[in-house]
């Protein structure tokens, strides 16, 4: 039973690795270099919006993924070999996450994109079931949580958690029929997420 | 409300990625090798001159930022939900940062030499307005400050962030003139930020 | 004698690195664009297989890396010279992990893999020595220990870390024999020093 | 004045990431895919002999900086602005080292050498002045110095931090006559600025 500090390190390290490569992806594939002319650059930028709009959308879900991580591991004090596994696990998704993304930003609006989206949903499925894992673990008979870890907030985080998995399975069954639909669901359920504990939408689910 | 560490730990994270990123664009792209004579080989090292000079103003404004981070954490106890949302969105300037820079070394001096200045100025406005939000978040009724932080300090750090983004937008203006111009007080800029904020430029705006 | 404090800042920095540059081997090099229909997507996606396996695999070794070297750290209290500089040698091995990862997922099932598996296996022993290196250094007569260490804890990790050098040895010589048993056994390996010291297997070699 | 926490982060982060992408350099330009013949894979792994030797070069040159770095700030208590400029001065030849340093592993034994050479060393030269500037700011008057740091160690590092740039000028001198003569020294010296201050070496010239 020993403390969180390298838990916490390792997994800032991985974070910020894989927040600061999304750019990366864009600009060097994409830069646009030895355009002739002024206009040629501006159009060149422009041909690239698609890849902005993938970068922003994956740089709101990596950080909303590290606020969660940092909100669990507020409440949680100690580690044991199960919760570092389990934290492996999670880190393991946050790393292959950027994947589906690039999938889903380079097919949407061609034939593969229900493929892209339905991988993209599927890791939202993924990922929701290991924050699930680590937390349930954690908080079971508040096993590895600060002894004063407000126990209101323990519960509401529990159970805002059952409903990830559950609704990223509907995202994941939208893919097949309405691909938009899918991802602005999937959007629209990292935002839910990344709002505190007590916001409005959870408490609607009590 | 939960302290700073685990942001301060991704901040960091994030700045030395960025700030060790850039070297690798020059070595990577341009990296001499397989020249079979001497002067051949000195000759490819002077043409990558440019280079070096958009790296080393990349790094001296990758620096700088940090420093700026690393002075408003210093005053800053305690991080909301609000706060880690600004300072992602900090991140996410910071991480974007090297692509205008790349774009203003690749450009200068041929056709889209403006277009690349404008966008390069811009950046310094989103990073100028993204510092402010974040600071002005904090500071507000020293909502998120340390009980002991300095009145004086932060009385002078809110005052000399006003002039940010209004100098910057002044930059892209000049951007549109003469493009040389615009890059210099750009620079200039960011040595002044990066002085003490009780240094003689900011005093003279008092 | 200095405290570990910043040789675990390097560490988390570099399992961090590594462990997520793990993937980007199986993005950069095969990411499949362009795929014009949907079933060639699939298709691409699904011959990546062997990669998302060597993948895995990689990220499960890299982690219990991590997790022993917290675990051995955990015990650390003082740091000196010797120390940093074993360390190092363990950080060394480490980057160079995904080097022969990457030969056998390249090689499996063609003539390069007995030479494939003998490195990767080669790895495991030097892997091994380096954590028993580190680790008797600082255990020595309780040379860095925490005043406070469970010398029960203590001699357990000290006499499973002998079978280490050995074990892997045997998976080297099996290579040389059967390719995909000793890789086997590596993997099994790797499962055996990730569980608790005192699990069932490390009580069997008492 | 404030402390050294966020300094050491960020350099920690800077160090792990250059030690971890010197094996890349190697890994992704030279590794030998799609070999037929098991001998074939052997001869190409063993061409590569000399990348191996120029990454353990520049991996143990990057860990003895490591070592002087959290060598000296275990004496420094507080960072102010001027540190801060210093250390960033400091992290930026070190994230340019790996450059100079693949210059030489590439051009050893052909025509360039002797330039690689000069560059390598220089960047020697460079590197002992920032880490001179760097320790002699701080420990001026003990200005920045932790209050309880032993007299006698600093003493020892401040007398023995003269001769680095002055030895390194010889080597750079030595290029330009032997070029592997002014390599094995720079080596060397590396190696004697990564033993503890009051080694036989240093004590030697007192």
């Amino acid at each position: 039973m020993e403390d969180t500090r390298r838990l916490e390190g390792l997994s800032d390290g991985v974070f910020a690795i894989v927040i600061t490569l999304l750019i990366l992806e864009v600009r060097v594939i994409r830069v646009p270099l030895g355009e002739t002319f002024e206009r040629d650059l501006i159009a060149a930028l422009i041909d690239q919006g698609p890849s902005y709009l993938a970068f922003l959308a994956s740089f709101a879900t990596v950080g909303i993924m590290w606020m969660n991580s940092r909100r669990l591991f507020n409440l949680i004090a100690r580690a044991d070999n199960t919760l570092l596994i389990l934290n492996l696990l999670l880190l393991l998704a946050v790393t292959v996450f950027p994947f589906p993304t690039a999938l889903v930003a380079e097919h949407i609006g061609h034939p593969g994109e229900r493929v892209a989206a339905v991988l993209y949903s599927g890791m939202g499925v993924v990922l929701a079931v290991f924050f699930n894992a680590l937390w349930r673990y954690a908080a079971w008979k508040n096993r590895l949580l600060r002894e004063d870890a407000d126990p209101v907030l323990v519960r509401t985080i529990s159970s805002s958690y059952i409903f990830g998995p559950l609704v990223y399975l509907i995202t994941v069954a939208l893919a097949f029929v309405n691909v938009p639909a899918s991802l602005l669901v999937t959007i629209a359920l990292a935002i839910v997420f990344a709002l505190p504990s007590d916001n409005f939408l959870v408490r609607l689910f009590h």
